[in-house]
């Protein structure tokens, strides 16, 4: 909804609360998609009339509001709930939901919370929790569709029937063993064209992708995007069925992997937590050690430029090419640096090609260094009238984009040998690194053509 | 696949084909997954393996992978097609399949495959062709299921048993009125969990998401991702349905745009093609324009420096701090932009948060700027013992600091406050105008501060 709409929606909510309004405010409330009703919470000033407003919702609602809600206002609306309302909320969520929300929660509310929760979702929820942060495990849900083998078409129709509702999505349904290991998986449009009398063995695909519990949640957001499926079955050790991740959590894991991508590459810890959410404090410290670390190696450029005091002291003008040296090799190292972290991210570059890619970047650094030493040549022959002063910007120039583009090719592609992840290796770092060579490069340069 | 597995895929394969086992080798490829073969056939060094490989496969499998491959592949398998196997895989395509595949194809090859559709076809594809880029009607599928609201659900399955197939999805139906428009939208589980004999006007959801034709593809990916959606309606200027964009396209929407924002915010122009498929001179073309747009700007500061070329021969060391000042001042105002500019994607925040998102990083900036200052005097009162050096630098660093995050904050605000895409706010320009600035800062506040 677009910020206007936002304004209206919120005029006409407080009319209908204001003239008491309720039936149709109930009404209206109905046809609200379940993903507009955060942000116009927060438009909402009192925490009554966001209570008053939920209590309005009917219960199959309530319950997809209440899971695309930010977690304070979950919090605020638990505190206030009877824990008649609380647990036909928690009666109503997907298992995946109520783990994210119990790990969300403050302990006492988490205490309230699994009160009222039955026993036997009670095990399927500890066990979920059980799985380590950011793992397929984590992220899935207990809720398919499981079926046998020998089942007719229409017989699965029927199990669907009866139990599709409580169950996250019927488009695929997998069908079991005894033991309840993969045997096949059906497309429900597979089902739909398929005769009623064929049995589902006939028309399974035999051939199943499944991740382990443990797989990273990168990886399995990866292969949504690689292999265009709607869920992905997640097995134990033992080979069993034991969850399903469906698509629209694959897309919210790519979309927090890119976000922490971001902020690794402007040097920041990256944190979950949306920009406005987190505190002032929190910012501070997301950001402070790695401009600390910069900092300090940044210091070591400075040195190099004290070691060379009589060279500038003889050749004031050489300090005025610092910052645009410094500034162009960052530059370039950040743009390298930027399609190697995005193309490894993107399973489009591999280890294996690291000499193809340095080959690619040598290339392109020559074209590139020639023209910017051109440029900057014509610009010191019009300025200072000094072609040995061209000559030595326009050699530190080329040597400085072959520098840093290979540097930009080389860190992420190390780090992600070493299994860390490539997007550290990203402009701030790299600029650090290539502006200490850069100084260097340019005094040696200097000092050997202008005999300083 | 990973890479080790690749190896031995090709080991398998071309040991089939030398020992000329055919049919087994047909069998083991019914097997792997569409999405696999792009890597394998890239693995294989002749093109007449990648051929022969191809023309085992069956005929919905043939056309699955198809469309998976890189369009160079693509352009090479056409040629070798004839004309009998091209237009077996035209019909089996999806339309939007077809189309992307002829907006990559050079015109002869676009000659030949237009030759092998049939007429309705061809109209069809001609008016996908007509949206303008990067527009939700540009990557619609015209192939969905529409009922007629007094059906039955008995009767919309027998629909679908006869239509399922040539549809992408059938995850989603929809009902249209006999002049085309939407009256609502059916999610095959609601079909399922329905009873028989019930009419779809009583089970459709009337309350329909849809997009104009025109939408931009981004916008159409953000709805997909706020609103958990499988597929979303596009509709003409008359209000009529004519395609339906899947979860698919939208993700691989996401990646590119989300590309598009790494490159540009590393100073580059961005390109759909992937980092190998991208000559050099190509990808040297979309880095020279910025790099040199920023190295003539970094030259001000270098004529800045110039200006106060009495002030460092007095103090030489001040030049020393210059590289330390600037790294700072580029990497603070890169973490803020970066933040700002995701959160914009992301629509966390919004352009009337503008002041509130100031007034945090004015105190974020505080915190920050005196930690490094405090980090800095510690260094210098210990290194030059000079507290008065110190406390210069110390107040630099505050200034640029607050500065930096200021314009980090500010300028991709801006931008899309004038229509442009935020993302070219990025680090580069940034820290181009923030070196400035700190440059000129430094020395105003050593000649204040030093007497000099």
């Amino acid at each position: 909804m677009s910020e206007e709409n936002l304004e209206v929606e919120k005029e006409k909510i407080l009319n209908f609360i204001e003239n008491k309004k309720f039936n149709d405010l109930r009404k209206y409330l109905e046809d609200v998609n379940p993903a507009d009703f955060p942000s116009m919470f927060e438009e909402l000033e009192e925490e009554e009339q966001v209570l008053l407003i939920y209590r309005l919702l009917s219960k199959e609602q309530a319950a997809e509001v209440f899971a695309e809600l930010d977690s304070d206002v979950q919090e605020n609306l638990i505190n206030a709930f009877t824990d008649k309302e609380l647990k036909n909320i928690v009666d109503e969520l997907f298992m995946d939901d109520t783990v994210d929300l119990i790990e969300e929660m403050p302990s006492n509310v988490v205490k309230r919370i699994l009160n009222n929760i039955n026993k036997t979702d009670r095990k399927v929820i500890n066990e979920l929790l059980n799985y380590p942060e950011d793992s397929a495990g984590s992220i899935m849900t207990t809720e398919f569709i499981d079926l046998k083998e020998n089942m007719t078409v229409e017989e699965a129709f029927n199990k669907i029937k009866k139990i599709g509702l409580q169950k996250e999505t019927v488009y695929n349904c997998y069908v079991l063993s005894v033991d309840r290991k993969i045997k096949g998986v059906i497309d429900i449009k597979e089902l739909l064209i398929a005769e009623r009398e064929s049995k589902l063995k006939d028309i399974m695909d035999t051939n199943v992708l499944t991740v382990s519990t443990l797989e990273d949640q990168e990886e399995v957001a990866k292969m949504f995007d690689k292999y265009n499926m709607y869920a992905l079955p997640v097995v134990d050790q033992e080979n069993r069925l034991v969850g399903i991740v469906t698509i629209d959590d694959a897309i919210d894991v790519m979309q927090e992997e890119t976000s922490e991508d971001f902020e690794l590459m402007a040097a920041m810890t990256p944190t979950e937590e949306t920009y406005f959410k987190t505190g002032v404090f929190k910012h501070a410290k997301n950001r402070i050690v790695w401009l600390l670390v910069l900092m300090l190696s940044s210091m070591v450029t400075g040195s190099i430029i004290t070691h060379y005091e009589e060279a500038f002291a003889a050749v004031p003008v050489l300090v005025a090419f610092i910052p645009m040296l410094m500034g162009t090799g960052g530059n370039c190292g950040s743009q390298s640096s930027t399609l190697i972290i995005r193309g490894l991210a993107m399973d489009e570059i591999r280890l294996k090609d690291y000499f193809k890619a340095l080959w690619k970047e040598f290339r392109v650094s020559i074209v590139v260094g020639i023209i910017l030493a051109i440029a900057n040549g014509i610009r010191i022959c019009m300025q200072y009238q000094d072609p040995k002063l061209a000559l030595v910007v326009g050699l530190t120039i080329i040597g400085v984009v072959m520098l840093s583009k290979a540097l930009g090719c080389s860190l992420p592609m190390l780090a992600k040998k070493l299994k860390l992840d490539p997007a550290i290796m990203a402009a701030p770092l790299i600029t650090t690194i290539v502006d200490t060579c850069s100084v260097l490069l340019f005094f040696q340069i200097a000092v050997a053509i202008l005999h300083i």
